[in-house]
């Protein structure tokens, strides 16, 4: 039997996940990322961890990789988490295992990727994925292709400006993007200054535990407050996505990340913000919740050799 | 010698250009486009026009066609002026030519190609052109490839929603779609309506002829009015090239069209407004003139040949 691997790095941990060759999952388990020494010893481990697992790397087709940072034709421009600057990932990795078929891409790729192969777009040629985290990330498919930008810069859809005015400042420098608003993060901010700006009562701003989790939870049990806060992030998420399906035209946006496991509570939202927008080619785009969770990027990393 | 064909299809004219191998165009007509009997005849008299120019069809590599509707994998959905629907275009042409050898892409999408083969974006692989006539279209290159879209509806971006608050209607049902203000008509009427609302004067009125060229004329004669509506489509124009450079990362968005023979006038103040958002992927994109005016589909359309 012949094996694949598909490996997510993050900036915590690194997920690893073995694969037979049509794509199901055999195993999966976690390091820790060692970001010592700028991130040197990060691969070295990886192959540790594999070698240890008792594969023998003879029967490897081949091993993908998700990264946190900007991607262009198989190589790492740059993963300032791990200390990455045009880091020969493939070449280095393929010395330590003797194999040929590494292919790197972009964790929001890979994650969009795994969503298309096994999950909540499984089989689609076109599809969008939204990461809702601490920060707003996507990755964009497009007749099977990662669209990695001319700098790598495809799919960074939480710099989408969307509040042209009284935006709050980004990390990025500008303001109103996506990810002030719809980020976990952002989905606080919201509470608190919508509480101002309505002038209505804040319950959570007494407990001093003001997470999106919490106002998603207050808004299911009926608060005021947190439901003018997930309509309005659910207003811009609707914006972005007929952005997207102006642009792109997918067959389906997922939704994913910590903030989507809302749930149709956040989604049934979304759906019905997005269905104001009458262009015919783009109602014709459907809106989903992400199905792999933090299991995406290790199905996406492991479609780059299935699918070559 | 061999050749190669690059064909636009257009509603009024079919415009064909013979180029060389290594993508030189050697010659230029224009047919009118027969739309009688749902365009039946339209291939057949594109087919003896050829012939009737004396080219030996066995020195022709092969035909590229750009036509003014949606094309998924080689098949076209619809083009509406025409009169076809899911029309063998491909198949039907081999025959008449007898060529298996035969491309066909939508007319946004060669236009691009063009101007990334031959054009404004030559060499570059990461590219979007946005077309600003009558409407206003788009064609999205990623990785020299169109974004087609699951349904033949990539780079629709006449159709991004731009104006939350009082836009105007649109062609396609929804209001204050980019078309609506920044096509040769939406400029008109932007003259006409914000001439109430900032209550200028507007002398263009007194003539009966608005026109987006009038308006453009005035304004560089230093008329207030033209000046704030010339101002405010470049404001939209650049908030669409901010949201496309976030979504798919292109070295050059290249504009053309009609009203893009305004020139440096537009282009500045779309590149002036661009710079205000900060995000540093975005930055990176440049925005230019389009250079080959109307043969941009030709070239695109002998691309589609002459780099497969």
């Amino acid at each position: 039997m012949k094996y694949v691997f598909g490996i997510d790095v993050g900036g915590t941990t690194v997920k690893i996940g073995l694969f037979s060759q049509d794509g199901t999952m055999i195993r999966k388990w976690e390091i820790f990322t060692n970001k010592e020494d700028d991130g040197k010893h990060i691969i070295e481990e990886i192959h540790k961890s594999i070698v240890d697992e008792g594969i023998n790397l003879d029967d490897v087709l081949g091993y993908g990789f998700g990264v946190p940072g900007p991607v262009v034709n198989n190589h790492i421009i740059q993963c300032v988490n791990l200390g990455w600057k045009y880091y020969d990932l493939v070449g280095e990795f393929s010395r330590l295992v003797s194999n040929d078929n590494i292919v790197v891409q972009n964790d929001a790729n890979v994650a969009a990727l795994g969503e298309s192969f096994k999950g909540a777009a499984a089989g689609k040629e076109d599809i969008v994925m939204i990461t809702l985290g601490t920060g707003v990330g996507g990755g964009i498919i497009s007749n099977s292709s990662p669209v990695e930008g001319a700098f790598g810069g495809g799919g960074e859809i939480g710099h989408m400006m969307v509040r042209k005015s009284n935006g709050r400042k980004c990390n990025c420098g500008s303001t109103g993007c996506l990810e002030t608003i719809a980020s976990a993060t952002g989905i606080k901010k919201e509470y608190v200054e919508m509480a101002k700006e309505l002038n209505l009562e804040a319950p959570l701003n007494k407990t001093g535990r003001v997470s999106a989790k919490a106002v998603f939870k207050a808004a299911k049990n009926g608060d005021k407050l947190s439901i003018a806060v997930i309509d309005r992030v659910s207003y811009y998420l609707a914006y972005a996505c007929h952005v997207i399906s102006v642009i792109t035209n997918p067959e389906v946006i997922v939704i994913g990340g910590g903030v989507s496991k809302a749930g149709d509570f956040l989604l049934s939202r979304i759906q019905k913000e997005f269905k104001e927008y009458k262009f015919i080619a783009a109602q014709t785009t459907q809106i989903k919740l992400a199905k792999l969770g933090n299991d995406a990027g290790m199905y996406g990393a492991a479609s780059l050799i299935i699918n070559g």
